[in-house]
């Protein structure tokens, strides 16, 4: 077979000679913009070229902060195109990890969106390796800015060359992004994407038993595309001639809501939070959403609720999918099998609430203390991952070592595996209770715990024990009204028939609120230092 | 990212692992078989420690003489899975051919259908590298035959190893496959296919944009299992958990109908001579077909008129494909864009009557006399393809560097492409007539002619010219009734509003019959030898 590498600037090329009129709807500050694929194809060749007249070379990294819109698409396929490296800055990090990454990535040159400007001039004069910022404005005037040398993306494009080559000597082992993600403590951690893996991970999107994305699409990444590539999709949607809808910076869910009926979206995907502000939004009624084949939702788990909600309310199914920085990110679909499609609806939506199947091209394992462990849906292990689009280290990062342990990567997260092969994320591996050799699932107490009537919130802790290594204690919230009524033994009588006994917490204590992380999930970590005398102090004291 | 090899052996355990209760049902000589994932799973690990018992080696040839049931399906996996290369053979090549492509591949191992047992017994005192043979009966008692040695391959199922563990350090530039095809002249021509590329082909198979072949599907490859691996649709389906239809020997237009019924097949691929078999079978009107969403039609050109009856008369869609044994074969499908969605059904016949355009990940071009030509449906160049799945030369075969030039395929076809990118073949490079330096299509000029209500057969072909290079002749072969009546004249009268006035044939020669091949194609060499003298002769007696 022909030595044809799998890389990245064929992908627009296509959307190019083959799509020239289908269009990418974007909003930017200033309001909605229409361009085609013939348009959009000109100006990543313009912007390709002004990024070498800069003097960007082959496997320079590029980072970009930027909101989803058509010259952040642009910069997605300049950049690798020309054989530098798209490395995508999660605005949401604090100013130190911005400057942190920007620096461990030694960014060559800085494309930004004008509201982020003040954010990186915060940064700027920490940054070692930056030698040219461009602003993506939609005026043709640059702010006063202590950005220096500050470029305007526009007037760069207009002195751009619009019959730019790209090189046709790339590897597809060469590095085409780059993107870093949170650790639970330290710096964040970089991972590399390769033009081979951008592209297998596009196919894995396309194929009709994942994401099913076709060139009949109209596609509307809400997923930031400064997180994972936006899983991938503005790369995909491209290829395949998809129309998309970009919905540019801080959206509402009116906004959505009103994307989705004006320019018909078929499959939008975001992480649940959105869905459940776009659920509130629905709700009134005015929107015709009936375009909508699917919303695809990941980042983190899909309730149960909000799926069977869509499903009964709007008729929109949701498409459960699960994935992470290190794995680009497309590692499970929760789909039926043709056997199943009969099943009554809860059942079906028993499978829709797990994470799903591993999608063809990928494998993954459950490993529990004992082994892999019985396809039973009940035994829990870590959920490992191998692949042609998944990592295989954090780049120029000792904690590599943590996570890529003998080809495969281990997610840290706990899963069971049922005896179709559908995966279920029961826990996190930091979170879980080890006790006695086996592993206890905190999330399952937890959410056991707050079904209670008395219960507002629970979050469940593993503490260190003399014995038994680490034994479960729940910290409770009580709900308004219930404080100084509830007790401990009324809370582990009503667990008790729902648990082997040996789950069953130790203590639960009461508090008034559980600390939280900014994004609202809970810091286990802090309750676990505030807990971590917990039996030791009370047998030091026995 | 990891470096994980695209091999072929994790398909058939994918499908073992998440589909094993699905079914392959095969027909074989002694009726229909139902075996689930699971079974063939593991027969195919019983086969590949078998083949290795046997002394099969990596990268050693085996061949299979074999309709499409289980145990190629087998055989499929087994073979590459084991390292070695599965080489299907044409049981329609002469026994010469047949002779040749063993001895040429060097086969150490041939899997024989008992029905083919004396096409090989004919050819074996000539086979050099043969050392053992195995045939693929139902039964347990092997038939008395001069090849030796000769295994039961259910014998050898018995004895092997359940257990056997795939080679997992295969990379996929390693031989997984081989297929000849037919020269026009001298002995057939051997392409190699990598594990790399019938990955890669598989994923191409499963895009929604292109044969969208999922797990919902029940696929029923009638293309012959020696052909170009049946379109790479064992691989694709087996890896997606497709329930397989494996139609056996000899069969009939009445026993594709009965299939396609009972098991509900939602997909069938094969060429247009089947499926104007199967229209004829259809009209006698006792078939549910419901079940089918496409026919895929490819191997030569699908006739619009086919496709409109089937569309109107049966509400079954025809998929028009294009590809060849150098392209794994997938290289364009005929779908319609989103925008053309809503055309009248005679322009969405228009489409569909052409070949399509070119699947993701693979590039093509159509090169004229002057370039690249035109968008315009007009312009007519030869068709260049490149891509991870087409071969880049012929194995071991000094006619590589006639179709392979600059990293393109040239494929020998002529054709159009259109303002939509959609590829129209209309004539095949040899059967051209160059005039001037411009090119002249034979086969509009047949059709033209063949549409005239006194012709009953019609061949163009270039004759040599001492000004021109060549000029066309059309051989006519009058209707009954029409010999004598019908006159040069008349036809050329006829032509003229058709074509420009340099297309019309310098001569046309009523003859009584046209030549043809074995599959009844026209025979056009024969007659170029035949005219070949038609205008130096004529300008010498001038």
């Amino acid at each position: 077979m022909m030595n044809v590498q799998l890389t990245i600037a064929p992908m627009m090329e296509r959307a190019e000679q083959y799509f020239s009129r289908k269009q990418v709807i974007s909003r930017t500050a200033t309001g909605i913009h229409r361009l085609t694929y013939g348009e959009i194809g000109e100006r990543t060749r313009r912007l390709a070229s002004a990024l070498k007249k800069l003097g960007v070379k082959r496997g320079d990294r590029v980072g970009t902060l930027a909101w989803n819109h058509h010259r952040h698409l642009e910069a997605y396929f300049a950049i690798p195109g020309m054989g530098a490296v798209l490395h995508t800055i999660n605005i949401r990090l604090s100013p130190d990890h911005i400057t942190y990454i920007i620096n461990h990535a030694e960014d060559q040159v800085l494309l930004i969106d004008e509201d982020l400007l003040p954010l990186i001039e915060g940064c700027k004069d920490h940054l070692h390796t930056v030698k040219a910022y461009i602003l993506m404005t939609d005026h043709d005037e640059l702010p006063a800015s202590s950005l220096q040398p500050l470029y305007s993306y526009e007037a760069l494009l207009r002195e751009g060359d619009p019959h730019f080559e790209y090189p046709i000597d790339i590897q597809e082992n060469e590095p085409a992004g780059m993107c870093y993600t949170s650790a639970t403590t330290g710096k964040p951690k970089g991972v590399v994407y390769t033009h081979r893996g951008i592209v297998l991970h596009c196919m894995g999107i396309g194929l009709v038993d994942s994401l099913a994305l076709s060139e009949s699409d109209v596609c509307m990444p809400v997923v930031p595309m400064f997180h994972v590539n936006a899983w991938g999709l503005p790369f995909a949607a491209t290829w395949f001639g998809t129309t998309q809808v970009l919905p540019g910076p801080r959206f509402t869910p009116q906004l959505l809501a009103e994307l989705i009926e004006s320019e018909k979206v078929t499959v939008a995907a975001g992480v649940p939070t959105i869905w459940l502000g776009l659920y509130q939004e629905l709700e009134k009624g005015r929107y015709d959403t009936s375009s909508l084949r699917n919303i695809v939702c990941g980042g983190s788990a899909a309730p149960r609720g909000m799926i069977k909600a869509y499903a009964e309310k709007f008729n929109i199914p949701v498409l459960h999918a699960y994935g992470m920085t290190e794995t680009s990110p497309l590692v499970t679909v929760s789909r039926l099998k043709s056997y199943q499609q009969d099943l009554p609806l809860e059942a079906k939506l028993d499978v829709y609430a797990k994470q799903g199947m591993v999608v063809p091209g990928l494998e993954v394992k459950v490993v529990g203390p004992h082994g892999e462990v019985k396809w039973d849906g009940q035994e829990m292990g870590e959920l490992l991952v191998r692949g042609p689009w998944i990592a295989d280290e954090y780049y120029r990062d000792e904690r590599s070592q943590e996570a890529f342990i003998d080809g495969w990567l281990h997610t840290g997260d706990v899963a069971t595996i049922d005896e179709e092969g559908t995966i279920k994320l029961v826990d996190r591996t930091k979170d879980l209770i080890k006790s006695g050799g086996e592993w206890i699932s905190s999330v399952d107490l937890e959410n056991a715990l707050m079904a209670h009537e008395a219960v507002l919130e629970a979050a469940c802790i593993g503490v260190p024990h003399p014995k038994w290594d680490e034994r479960p204690v729940a910290c409770v919230v009580p709900k308004a009204g219930s404080e100084g009524k509830v007790t401990k033994e009324e809370l582990l009588a009503y667990l008790a028939p729902q648990f082997p006994k040996w789950w069953l917490p130790d203590d639960i204590v009461f508090v008034s609120e559980i600390p939280k992380t900014t994004v609202g999930k809970f810091m286990k970590r802090a309750l676990r230092e505030q807990f971590q005398h917990h039996f030791t102090a009370q047998t030091d004291v026995r």
